[in-house]
Order: structure tokens, then sequence, then C-alpha cells
């Protein structure tokens, strides 16, 4: 359905300055073309429509208040999205023929612009949904914003929405490039090297401590491919591209299954699906993309 | 002192499995070669001799509990970071000579690894310092991990700390770059546009909406070019390349006091310290390095 990283063709003008402004968004919200993006226990309702999903947008007001702001389409139709509540059954009946499903699942056959949009709502309402109370005082905090920030009730501390930044490495030597599994993973998934950064470091700096960390396998030169969000909860995916200096691999148990290294050739039979071992991460993820761009360079 | 960025040159091992096991990290900082960065209020104690600034080190539990295990050096020999009282008066006689100093000074003439390690330090700590508490569900969290994690005394959740990451870029037109200044700096102070990325944004998206909210301006072709760790308190600076498709400026005041365009000659004469109406960003911010690679390679 599309080139790119799924979760990467966010379509909407998010026009900032409404969001400070609470009479401003209440005209938004009142709009006749305004739209709702509804989310269940952070799965977005869709329909399925011959085997292509798409969201199946709401009324403001049929999903209780609108949440997040997301922005106004080409057209100046504004967009939100709104949280159900968990407790209760999910109401998919909002819309005929419509259900709740992982957007994960569903971003397998949704148009990028779409899944971008529910993207970005899933985050943003996953961050409300674990951020309820202030980290600094322990007291309730609301949302203002536009749904763009949490304030504390009690001490006046602002909060706004964490996007953690994550390295993941198209690791390569001589033709061929490493890739590996974690323990809980489904059979035969291989994907990159990732992981979060920690305070203080550099991109190139996470990138070789996780795979000294993971593999034991040290990288050279590190410079950067692509970026994707990844909305599970609220990742921002930076994509390298890493030589590495040294082959043998030790993996640690805690983070990996196996490690090995892929030539060319095995990494197009597992596109194929016709390696014996090992298949690709599929094209919602940022790692197909890595691969290909790595098969297309070579 | 060095040739990149300040806070971007982390020289310690940060031996993540000794973080997991609570026996190492005692025997750890048992040793008699491990030392300590004391912070008071998020400054570190430093040593100013003869115009460069050094961390005062410390011995283990003078400065109370190490709080961050910060990792191994050169020598394997442990290096931690602790947070004195912020409620009691600053023992800056903790070591002879030594007095607490904001970290955006004392980085100027400081080492690049040395400021790097306090970078790590004070980033973690801040976090440990406005997140006490459960955002969850509001309960008082406790440090485990050496320091890189907290879990709630009643739920149960992990915290880990915060990397904010900012796009900051450098907006070319037709050999000029575009800078700008926000309403509080001092006075001539200009700098590349920048701004927190926002859940469900590609780097590239984060800079046009940057670039479009506070100067109107519309970016094409986006490029990385370096990061930066910026320890106030936690962000990961990431330095792109921006083609600007238009040119007219049209401020919005609440980001910005003014914005302009600069010709190669007017940023070398910035450098110089000869412009008569700005002035560089200091070495340590990755937009004077950014402005440095602009010129060289022109």
């Amino acid at each position: 359905m599309h080139d790119g990283p799924a979760f990467a063709a966010y379509p909407l003008d998010r026009a900032e300055p409404s969001r400070r402004d609470d009479a401003a968004l209440a005209a938004l919200a009142a709009r006749p073309d305004a739209r709702v993006a509804a989310f269940w226990r952070l799965k977005p309702l869709v329909r399925d429509e011959g085997g292509v999903v798409a969201p199946a947008w709401l009324e403001v007001g049929r999903a209780g208040p609108p949440a997040v702001f997301l922005g106004l389409d080409a057209d100046g139709a504004p967009v939100f999205a709104a949280a159900l509540d968990p407790a209760a059954e999910p109401q998919s009946e909002l819309a005929p023929g419509a259900r709740f499903m992982e957007l994960r699942e569903a971003a397998g056959t949704m148009d990028a612009a779409l899944a971008s949009i529910l993207a970005a709502g899933r985050s943003v309402l996953a961050w409300h949904a674990s951020h309820g109370f202030c980290a600094k005082c322990g007291a309730a905090s609301a949302p203002a914003l536009g749904g763009w920030k949490r304030v504390c009730s009690v001490c006046g501390t602002e909060h706004f929405p964490r996007v953690d930044p994550v390295v993941i490495m198209l690791i390569v030597r001589d033709g061929r490039v490493l890739l590996g599994r974690g323990p809980t993973w489904p059979e035969r998934a291989y994907s990159c090297l990732a992981g979060f950064m920690e305070p203080g470091e550099t991109l190139a700096d996470a990138a070789r401590r996780e795979a000294k960390e993971e593999t034991g396998v040290v990288l050279g030169e590190v410079g950067f491919l692509m970026s994707q969000p990844w909305p599970f909860p609220s990742q921002i995916m930076l994509g390298l591209r890493a030589e590495a200096l040294t082959e043998e691999i030790t993996i640690d148990p805690h983070e990996l299954a196996d490690a090995r290294w892929f030539t060319r050739g095995e990494v197009e039979a597992m596109f194929a699906g016709t390696h014996a071992l090992a298949r690709t991460p599929p094209p919602v993820a940022v790692a197909h993309h890595l691969l290909r761009w790595w098969l297309a360079e070579g």
C-alpha cells in the first residue's frame, strides 16, 4: 500500500496555535466536518472493506469528549482522537460494520496516511492513560493544550507527551548483515538490533552500546538512514547504517535468543519466504525498509 | 578544548549488566578506585584550575549513597553520580578549592569527555528529582537498576529516564542561513530554529512543522548532520540540514523575537565578533557546529 515505513506519512496540519486557544478548539469541535478517531484500550475503531482496513470515523460527541486535537486535513476539516471507557464493553456498534483492532495488525493493509493519523492518536492517548498523575508530586494532573499537555492540579508542573528515541541498526560487514531474534519473538522472526537511547548518548554511542551489549559486535562508522514514529506506545525509530569492525557473536541471553550474519542472497530468500530459518520483519516495521535499502544498495 | 559538540564524547563503558546485579553494584561502589561526581541542585562540584574547569571527584560515601552508576573508565574504575540534599547549604568544602557551578558554564572550558560524564549524571539526577512519583497511579516510586529505572511501590509500573528528541535545523537557501532569536534570549544571540518532536512525527515532519510555525518558511529536502546530548534537562539534539522552499519570514511572537537570513560573510563576522547585530551560539551548543559545518561546506 505504501513505499516508506508505516506511520511515517502524517498528512494533517497540526495547527499548533489552535491548541493554545480554548475558544478556537471548541469552534473546531463544533464544525460539521469535524471527525473523531475512537479508541478502546488503545485499539482504533476501524472498518474492513474488502481486505483494506480504514478508520471508522465518528462525529464529535459519539465517543465522549474529543481528547486530542490531531490537526486539520487538506480540506481544513478538524480531526480528533478520543478514548472510550476502557472498563466498559467495547461499543463497536458506534459505527456500522466497525470493530476495534490492534493498530499493528490494522496498519498492514491501511493507507499510510490514515495509519499515521491513528498512530499519533494512539501514542498521545496511551500517554494520557498512563500519566494521570504528576511525576513530581503525585497529585492528579489534567489535560490541556488540546490534549498535548497535562498540568498538575497541585504543584502546577507541566508534562508533555513522551517520545522515546530508539536506535535501530543495519549492521553490515563484508556483504553480510547482522540480524537477531528476541527470546519471546514469533518463530523465524529476525530483525535489526535496536534499543532505547539513554541520557548522555549520541545516536552513534547508543548504536555502539546496544550492538556490544546484545552481540559483542564492535561498530565503526555509523550513519543515518531514516526515521519512523512507532506508536507502541510512542517511540521515534532512528534507522542507522553501521559498519561492524568485528564478526564474532556472543549473545546476551537477556536480550536475544539468537543472532547471526546473513548474506544478501539469504535476505532475498527471507523476503521471498523461502529461507529455511528466518523471515524478514513485516513492512510495518522500519527494519523491513532498512533491509530493502541494503538490498537496493548492493 | 574539543572539536565536536560538547557532551557528545562520553568515555565510559556503561556496563549495563552490572546494573541488574545489586551485589555487583555494591562491589563496584566499595572499590578503592571508585569515584563520585557530586551535584547540588543539579550543579556539579568542580574545580577551576587556571581557567580550565574539571570535576572535583569525591570518594564513595562523601556525598551520601551513590545514586547513579555511570559506568567504568578506561582503567576499569567505577564512576557514579550523587545528588546532595538540595534543601541543605551547598557543601563545597567536600573537596578543597571546589565549588558548584552550572554545567552550561563549566562545560565552556572543560574537557569534552569529562563534560559528557557530568552531562549524563545531570540528566539522570534531574529525572530522579522530578519523577519521585508514579505517573500512572500517583504513589511514590523508588530507584532501581543502579539509578537507571524507578519502580512504583504500589502498582509496580517501571519508569525509565526520559530522553526528549529535539530537531535543530540548519535551514539554507541561496547561500544564506535562517537564524532566529527567542523573546528572552541574551542580546545579539541568534541560533538555528529548533523544537521538541511530537508523537507521530518523523524527523523531517518535526523540522517542517517547527520552521512553519515559527517563521512561516516552508522546507523541502531534509537531511541528517549530527546529534548531541543536551543535559538541560535531557534532550537529544538532532542536527538537520534543510533546504527552504520559501524566503518570506512571518515570526510567531510566542516563539521568536526575530528571525532573518544571514549570508556566509555575515556568519563569519558573527564568529569573529564583528557583526553589528548578531553573534553565534557558543561552542557548547550544537548550532555552533552546524554553522561551522555550513561555512566549511561553502
